[in-house]
């Protein structure tokens, strides 16, 4: 983690996968000011799904299960978390949009993608549904059962950020096929992983990348010798995220 | 694909996935001079699956499906290849040992691992057999036709070395679970992907990765466009490699 911070545009940088949360492999194994290094954007949730994170311009904030929306400091550690620096391009003024059309206009029309990219729509959202998991303490249950305890938050009419990641269907259990999308309120008042929205009108910008860096924690022993044959990862990470 | 040359030794780059040569993706979308950027110790396969690919200390050997060994130029183009810089920890010297055994070995008495590492065994092999397959043209066709098209070489008591990536299995698909294997004779005299072996004195190492960094083809619009939903990655992945 060490060296010069190279800000490669080009590059999704992934700490963890989805498929080591199934298990309830879900101790921080990266510190905020490591994920930094690796972008100015991001994702993520902390040490047994303390809540839900959203870097943007280099600040990251956690959305508790309380509703609480604070700036998380540099020794905070995550289990997983995706990072890139910002460079995304305009693509188009969203008006009415739900889900359904915020996929069509981010995949171009197309029904799927074969690479990663990240999407940024800053505007007004009509609606936007989130949730947030209280933290759990080890030893840690599994997903599923962790993934129960969540708050649901809802917000109107609320001027927003949603940072959206479109991971390939070839890297589902690395990743969550499909977009994995996380939103904060420009007046910090809710934020979290989004369940479900609408945007009245707002700026879709996008970002491809060539390139994956996944990074895996192999200095923790449990990952490293856990079984994950018995774990039903693909169905258990679709369901939950 | 500029820039400085960063030699980090925790990295296993992947250019292309297996994954996009089932449906015969075979053009070639890096080239050599590129690749080499990202390791000296790596494999491949050529446009067309042109052969096997094995580069030893810098230096990129194919064995065609003639049976000729050769090292190809910084044009030669590839549309999967792996490549790491060697920083291999010896572990031991096996004897009269079969793939099973080297797989233990290697895997250190585990089942599976959850993360990617490479290993080099160099010494006396009682036997080998290899494969290398008849480059396609276009328009290609599927990689289990293509395959089809192989010659199979065998060689007993030869000095040489053998290289092998192993993957964890939530990334079949991307690659092949477990082990992919590729060999070259000291005097050249054989080499290709591995089909099966016997060590007779060797000396097995091993680099253990925390990051794979996967470079996909963006800028080829058939991949692009290219719709994997049909294509049963998974099998066809686990009877060719």
């Amino acid at each position: 983690m060490e060296g010069k911070r190279i800000m490669k545009t080009n590059i999704l940088y992934q700490h963890g996968t989805l498929a080591l949360l199934v298990p309830g492999l879900l101790t921080g194994t990266i510190t905020m000011k490591e994920l930094l290094q690796h972008g100015d954007t991001g994702i993520g949730t902390g040490e047994g799904l303390d809540g839900e994170l959203i870097i943007l311009d280099g600040i990251p904030y956690q959305a508790d299960s309380l509703g609480n929306v604070k700036v998380v400091k540099d020794d905070f550690i995550m289990p997983f978390a995706n990072a890139n620096f910002a460079d995304f391009k305009f693509l188009t003024t969203l008006k009415d949009a739900t889900p359904a059309k915020f996929a069509t206009v981010a995949l171009q029309e197309k029904e799927n993608a074969n690479t990663f990219f990240a999407v940024q729509v800053k505007g007004i959202f009509s609606y936007v549904k989130t949730r947030a998991v209280v933290k759990s303490f080890p030893p840690f249950d599994t997903l599923e059962a962790t993934a129960q305890k969540q708050s649901i938050f809802e917000a109107h009419n609320i001027e927003g950020t949603l940072i959206s990641y479109y991971s390939p269907s070839l890297f589902h259990g690395a990743a969550v096929a499909g977009f994995h999308n996380h939103f904060l309120a420009a007046d910090h008042s809710i934020g979290g992983h989004v369940l479900d929205f609408k945007i009245a009108s707002g700026k879709l910008s996008r970002q491809l990348f060539d390139t994956l860096e996944q990074h895996l924690p192999i200095t923790n022993k449990e990952f490293m010798d856990h079984n994950f044959a018995k774990d039903n990862i693909a169905d258990v990470i679709s369901k939950a995220e």
